[in-house]
């Protein structure tokens, strides 16, 4: 399948809400295949919300573009920094099995798929000096502009919110790539990134923006939104139901409507990827038997004019996540030791404060086991005053992957 | 000469105009000696003024204290961005050169005198990972609090002056030691630092600081001051002459007089040190001979009853001075090709531009002939945008030494 100039283009930049740099990816096209860069810090728990982005990986990796994946896990350990680092660690790890899953289910190739761990270069001399000169060339006020729209707005920032635009400019350039892919609230990022790698001397790169998609609670889906809104990928069956049952769906309305919204950027999307050619809402024979639809468009059409309910509407939605879900699932238990993972990467707060007991009975406990360090337990320790013990311990290596 | 934990105390704290930390101070002397910081950015040409910080160095090292001078090459570079690393570090090197000379020439044993380069641990990966840690805890109002007096107030400060003071606590850690010592100037950076370093994980540090002194032009002595006002280490006996007589030196007035500070801070305590007994003042025969003074408090007692005229005491102020450089010029001469080390640290403009232009003619020069790349010659580049050739360069290793 040797597409075109055009036709990797299109792929490339379909359904995207903006597109900074268009006519050097154009130009880059004819010669090579993109390099582009995408980065999530892995914070909390990815939900379904992933779906989206990956959306447009799957994309991208169609179009032969060579996607680095970015688990900032230096900014997740400075965000949350009642996290050790180790934790951090399990958790990138979690990620890309979780993000490989969605692909390979997805039936995307993922060859020219990769992960990179930024503590494997934002820490080196290089980069650090890089970082050094960044800060001396940005202003307070162009840093706190950038992050507007990312950063939660105090009266008085902290230092690393500041700092975080301009590292995310000099990614791009250690990662080497012509392109950064993200959510059209990082267009102030991409702004000033296009700004300041010039001025430290490197080249500036295209920027590929993703409209924001409303959560199923209304609202831009995010890990830090209410639990009862967000879709574990590890959820049951009878979870997501309950969890679709409770959403945010309004008759006949189509904006803010997360239902809507999964369904058109992702569900609708995955069929097409795996090779289904209908939508089905599977509705009993007794209220009018199955509903179906060959696009989004017409479903879309027919919730206007409210010749969809949003009970049925609901139903569609549960069977496709669930769908989805199934595959990721059965994806990830072919990994082995999938559920060691993410016991590492996120403990039970229970055993945790067990671990703390025991360790404060017996002092010198084994030195390696640091599971009992996690967030949720420490709820005792000021946020302002994080004593991080095992800061200065080195990412574990087996985290990292090419 | 053992001297007891009182007189060290005395010793260390005399002359300071404030001390936190004393008591951790007194606890440390019972049982080892001090571990203390002074640190310094190699931006401009070190000059008389120098001499103040650096007596209460030799009351430091008398009383047994280990020193260590942090030459910031990295503060330096970007300061002062048109400066390459490599530059920079030449000007490292004649810091430490002319340092290590002052205290000879005033008899003061350096065999516990340190130097250390900043770059040497600043970008290396456990503080680049503290120094994330740091920002992550310092918002940009206490930042931007701590550097109030000593960095240039403007409505949006550079990223890297917030980011300083929190570099200068982490440095106290780093450098592994018991008190950092500075100009009062410091102050608001020291209380972010015995506030901040708790927050790292860090147990905070004492802190001494030095009065500020005038100037020879009034007001306070630094790099950026005025050329007149400046006594180059270097300069010739008649160029200080010159610059003496156009000090500002009010008659009978103590406050501002930079002469005054200067006799004070340096010429009486370096003459003490020397083992001379009384300060002469070489007045010819024919408008009264001599005039000698057994103590600074006898010399101001005189001036400001109007019996010592201002050009009598310049006359004594620059035969003081010029005594001291002649001390200093002689060990510097020691020291192999010290031209040479002066030449790469502070290179004539008018050769950098005949370099730039044999440069142009033929493109590819010798790699490691940079000593065209100096500030002066490159007044056509806008500093908001530094393209700096040679910043991923390793800081040259023969500039550190333990």
């Amino acid at each position: 399948m040797a597409l075109s100039v055009d036709e990797k283009y299109e792929l490339i930049t379909r359904n995207l809400q903006e597109v900074l740099g268009g006519d050097a990816i154009r130009e880059i096209l004819k010669e090579r295949d993109l390099e582009l860069y995408f980065g999530t810090a892995p914070t909390g728990r990815p939900h379904c919300g992933y779906f989206v982005p990956l959306m447009k990986l799957a994309d991208f990796l169609q179009a032969g573009v060579h996607v680095k994946v970015l688990l900032a896990d230096v900014h997740a350990f400075l965000d949350n920094m009642k996290a050790p680092m180790e934790l951090v660690q399990h958790r990138v790890r979690y990620y890309e099995l979780v993000m490989k899953a969605i692909l390979k289910s997805l039936n995307v190739p993922i060859e020219k798929l990769q992960f990179v761990v930024g503590s494997s270069y934002q820490l080196k001399e290089d980069y650090a000096l890089d970082n050094f000169r960044a800060c001396a060339v940005t202003t307070e006020h162009d840093a706190m502009r950038a992050g507007a729209e990312v950063v939660k707005q105090v009266a008085s920032p902290l230092l690393s919110s500041l700092m975080y635009p301009g590292m995310q400019a000099l990614d791009e350039q250690y990662l080497n790539v012509d392109v950064q892919f993200g959510g059209v609230d990082q267009r102030k990022i991409f702004i000033l990134a296009e700004k300041l790698l010039p001025m430290v001397g490197y080249k500036k790169r295209s920027h590929l923006m993703n409209p924001m998609v409303p959560s199923l609670a209304g609202g831009k889906m995010s890990a830090s939104a209410g639990a009862n809104a967000k879709i574990d990928l590890l959820d049951e069956p009878n979870v997501v139901k309950k969890k679709i049952r409770s959403a945010f769906c309004e008759p006949g309305v189509v904006e803010e409507n997360g239902c809507l919204a999964f369904l058109k950027h992702v569900s609708f999307p995955a069929m097409k990827m795996r090779g289904e050619k209908e939508f089905v809402i599977d509705r009993p024979e007794k209220y009018g038997g199955k509903i179906i639809f060959a696009s989004y468009e017409d479903l879309e059409k027919a919730y206007v004019a409210n010749t969809l309910a949003p009970q049925d509407l609901k139903d569609g939605l549960q069977a496709s996540i669930n769908a989805l879900l199934a595959s990721v699932q059965a994806e990830l238990k072919s990994y082995p030791d999938m559920e060691g993972v993410v016991k590492l990467a996120y403990p039970d707060p229970k055993d945790a404060k067990k671990a703390k007991k025991d360790k404060k009975d017996k002092k010198k406990s084994a030195k390696k086991d640091n599971t009992d360090k996690q967030p949720e337990a420490e709820q005792t320790q000021s946020p302002a005053a994080p004593v991080l013990e095992s800061s200065q311990e080195k990412p574990a290596d087996d985290a990292k992957q090419a």
